[in-house]
């Protein structure tokens, strides 16, 4: 939503948004989003078993190991009402200062257990801190790749040198390759050339040689052929995800994934940039954790394939346009200020250990182009993927993450925007909401007479049946779809997504201007309350999906149709997501729902397929340029269409495919 | 002497050398090369101005000011029987670990008022700790150089991005330079990249853009376009020299040279080589200290010409193949080990910034290729200089340096070959040797008659009168040309180089197995005792003449000619040699003395000419690998050449072009 010096009818959403009014103090768990109500005074420790938010406390809370360290983070969340300070906490004894060093006392950093709160606070457990996994949904999904790597190995047997014929080490390659390979004027890698004279003669003359694009040597290593591997990456604002691959077979070997560390900065791309545009410092900062996170995860996937990190000779990486800048530490001021132009479209080749990035010393790193400047290189790896312009159907491909992305369209024209959706699919901005971990509500029914509600938690087989081993701790994203689709559905909210003040259920509660709903009783939560859904979440909602409908509709009039042919959802979240509850909310415009497929993390697939397949790379320079953007803001009809789009599932369009699961009218 | 598993005669060698023995200490300062003898438990200070090593003392000795700061050298020139160590000198009170940290104490730091020597000691004089300027010799020669730069520089207004006109900065400017100067298919360098946003909005979008070799953009900046400049730079074993030259005019704006500092890790290749390959530390030792120095010359050269040090925008490189791989951080162990195979031959184009030198931060270096192990990218700067290769005449081409390199030949064919002078011609090996700097002797002449000798001091205007500014405080390599020159027209050395013993002058004095002739008197000198050559110093001469002319006679052989048509003396060194005291020794072949000339630092004017014309850049390239290299040791009548080259002028050879000068047959 803060994305624009924007045009958007702000004072609406504010109204819809309403205030909280609380006395408990409210604490925010970071990365993972879990919020809640504590009193004054309880530990930290306490709190987050009260909430589940898993730090780790293995002295049990007598500030002997020092496992419990989090930090508070001053000032986060500022726009949420939430007035976090290292002032809202007190030491309660000595242990603070004797396990934690002067200057990470400075930076915020305290025992859990040893810390008390007093008022608002966001703790950012840190991942050493942090007790079981995340659970990250970013598999990659199978797809039919054509393998023709831009990175081939060849096995070279050389001629000794001797005083007859003192070629230099190099010379000698290239003639060799040439005459074997036929791969001409070669070029070096400048670290490659270092170690050179030392990798031929330890491996006796007989070498493998890593070449780049047919043009330059960025790996030499000493004795026989082995096989070669790549990583594909996608950089989410919340998500990292990496797959090693074996560049012959294509085989994906290994996934690994974090949460992005930038987190730390900021929940959503807005808040990024704000940080990011501090100054140089703060850019540089917010560049270093996620190459530090890539790292890991490089060395992570190399861990569990049984090779050497530096033996990952290629790397493609797509992210939004703002992960995009930030990755290649470039300002993304201008991407947050009118015209929002980014620093570069094309793709960019670079050294990887120019980024930092510890993988074979002379390998580069390929980041797919990106459209516009909300269009990113993400956007690309679904456009690649999904291939739409090889299509004759209409395709509305949406990709919903932290920031949704559209295309629509076919062989003969495509358009793309983006959607400021906020975090709230992400369970940022609800109540009760969480990201996806053990204990996250992800599926839920409510019985359209009785309201009784039934859930999945993350982490159980079974939906809330007595002998579930996790207890539920939240909402998160799929969850929160079907809890808006079946409380429209069962009237608990109206179309314009107003609780029904008059409904008699005990799970209703009418607040003073605000209602509740009860989604979970607090014996079947591990939080100690109820998890509810308030009126301010479901507003959230509105704003989110209104943003992606109308951006859809927006192209369809631009591209003068009627009707979409078929719906991609894209996205690791996509796959987890109800479709129907996706189109009962009214996610996007009418479509059968057997045309609406989701499709995984197709932007991941999208760098998978960039890796494995040259051609592929320059397609995307080629199509990224044709794909015409849609700047929203300047649509004369935008705040209109926006504003239909925020009834369930609209205003005035109709929904033929949906007939028969709608209320009847009212 | 030291590069080859030689089939020299090094017995032979040995013999001649002989053995000095002296019950006094020898001390030998750094990097000057000035050495003497000096009392049993003087200060280094007290020894400094003995000898006139000139090392800063702004408290007179007492210990206070810390500016006479020296290192004592451990281990260096034991070959010569100098067996420095920190135990021989003893701290006279608490001064030095008062005024230096342990850290250095540990690396041998003293300050020289308060340091006693007991012992033999080489001594490295730090920079900052020098008195006075170092004379260094190596100015740039007019030549006539056809300007065509390889990076150049684009006055470019852009169109300003608009919400209707949201394209990326680069690709806007990819797109003016296509438009406005058929720059096609531009890519950008990675640094500048990220500074390109905000340098394109400080400029209101009015930027000057550098493109390298019409292919990357590596350097933009707001505003108006201004001169661009480069930097040919010529690293010596012992100097170097940097040329900052206006790009588009050529012109050459300001000379810097220094020291080579790693000076302070052996005098000659060979010992560097020694050092480096001790391992990764030592050789990134060697590395950094002399990108230090580039960095310096960088600054000092811009600072003298008004502009900052990232307003170069190119660098070419020239440098013996030993300072071609310590400064792209290359093992040279190779150099020097049979077959003495580089690790390249072709010219390289690295990142400025991947190298640590701190120029315009999307700048190139370009390095100039080499020719074999042992004829570097210098040597190749001379040739592109000198162009024998477009001439019908036949050419030797003498590199005279720490090694001396030459070429043979015309636009037929061309040899080259590399001997290892040693430091002889620097001075070094010489018993009153020194480095070209005040006080050194670098002209003389001996009256054949009365043996009376007159000599002429670098920094003063006259020869040896009374009213002389500078006394003398040793003999520079111009000045052994003429000693031993001299000496043999004079008849106080035989053509086999042993002393006239039979001579009646007061200035020679026959000692136990070997004599010495006195050149000046202690009381003309500044180190309050005469300045002698010893038969040592003859022995080192032969040596190295020999060398030089051995490996000429060897590729004339080769060719099959009988006589050379013209003499080229480069190197700065060459330029200050007295060209009929170099005949009459025996440097070259006979040739008319009228061919002979002096063309001055040619390598570096060699690094002039490719910074500032993309032609001959690649005129090098091609033309270093036409010439043949001729491996010296594996000829099999090395040995009889050598052997008969050290006689003066030779054995065999006959000099019709000297037959003036020369003294009749015995």
């Amino acid at each position: 939503m803060h994305r624009y010096k924007s045009t958007w009818n702000f004072s609406l959403i504010d109204a819809m948004m309403g205030k909280m009014t609380d006395t408990k103090h409210t604490i925010v768990f970071q990365p993972s989003g879990l919020r809640g109500k504590i009193d004054d005074g309880v530990t930290i420790l306490e709190a987050s078993q009260k909430l589940g938010a898993g730090i780790e406390s293995v002295c049990g809370g007598k500030g002997i190991c020092g496992k419990c360290k989090v930090r508070i983070e001053e000032g986060f969340f500022a726009k949420y009402g939430i007035n976090s300070s290292i002032a809202s906490v007190k030491n309660k004894g000595q242990a603070n200062r004797k396990l934690i060093k002067p200057r990470q006392l400075k930076q915020g950093y305290r025992l859990s257990c040893q810390t008390r709160i007093y008022g608002d606070v966001v703790i950012f457990i840190p991942e050493q801190s942090r007790k079981g996994q995340q659970v990250i949904r970013k598999e990659a999904t199978p797809r039919d790749i054509k393998i023709k790597p831009v990175v081939k190995k060849y096995a070279v047997g050389l001629k000794p040198a001797s005083l007859h014929d003192a070629l230099g080490d190099f010379e000698r390659l290239q003639n060799e390759l040439s005459n074997t390979h036929k791969l001409k004027n070669l070029t070096i890698d400048y670290t490659v050339l270092q170690k050179l004279q030392n990798t031929v003669r330890d491996g006796n003359w007989q070498v493998a040689v890593s070449v780049w694009h047919g043009k330059e040597i960025i790996d030499v290593a000493a004795g026989q052929a082995t096989n070669s591997y790549g990583l594909a990456v996608d950089v989410g604002t919340t998500t990292v995800a990496g797959y090693l691959c074996d560049l012959a077979t294509g085989e994906v070997l290994a996934t690994g994934a974090m949460m992005n560390p930038q987190v730390a900065y900021g929940e959503d791309v807005m808040s990024r940039i704000g940080y990011a545009s501090k100054g140089k410092k703060e850019l540089k900062q917010m560049n270093r954790v996620i190459i530090q996170c890539l790292n890991k995860i490089a060395g992570e996937v190399a861990n569990k394939s049984g090779i050497k990190r530096s033996e990952i000779i290629d790397i493609v990486l797509v992210g939004n346009t703002c992960m995009h800048h930030l990755f290649l530490n470039v300002d993304p001021q201008y991407l947050g200020k009118t015209p929002f132009a980014p620093a570069i479209h094309h793709s960019v080749d670079i050294k990887a250990h120019d980024l930092g990035l510890s993988i074979a010393s002379g390998a580069y790193v390929h980041v797919l182009p990106i459209e516009a400047g909300f269009v990113g290189a993400d956007n690309v790896g679904v456009l690649i993927t999904e291939e739409p312009y090889n299509q004759d159907e209409m395709v509305l491909i949406i990709d919903i993450g932290t920031n949704g992305e559209l295309i629509l369209g076919n062989r003969k024209k495509l358009l793309s925007t983006s959607c400021a959706t906020g975090p709230a699919f992400e369970g940022a901005e609800i109540h009760h909401g969480m990201r996806a971990a053990p204990g996250a509500i992800e599926k839920l029914e409510i019985d359209p007479k009785t309201k009784e509600v039934r859930f999945k938690v993350i982490g159980n087989e079974k939906w809330n049946t007595e002998d579930k081993d996790i207890k539920a701790l939240g909402i998160c994203g799929s969850g929160i779809f079907d809890v808006a689709a079946q409380m429209f559905l069962a009237g608990i909210i109206d179309k314009g997504g107003r609780f029904n003040t008059s409904l008699k259920s005990k799970r209703f509660r009418n607040g003073d201007n605000s209602g509740e709903f009860v989604i979970a009783w607090a014996k079947e939560t591990g939080i100690g309350q109820d998890i509810v859904v308030i009126q301010r979440d479901i507003r959230a909602i509105q704003l989110a999906k209104g943003a992606m409908y109308s951006g859809a509709r927006i192209m369809m009039n631009r591209l003068g149709i009627k009707k979409i042919d078929r719906v991609v959802l894209a996205g690791a979240f996509g796959s987890y997501i109800d479709k129907e509850s996706a189109a009962v909310i009214g996610l996007f415009p009418d479509c059968s729902p057997e045309n609406v497929t989701a499709v995984g993390n197709a932007a991941g697939d999208g760098a998978r397929i960039a890796l494995l397949n040259a051609g592929k790379r320059k397609e995307a320079d080629v199509m990224a340029r044709q794909v015409e953007y849609v700047e929203l803001t300047v649509e004369p009809d935008f705040n209109q269409s926006f504003t239909d789009a925020l009834i369930f599932p609209h205003a005035r369009d109709k929904f033929p495919s949906l007939q028969h699961l709608l209320p009847q009218k009212d």
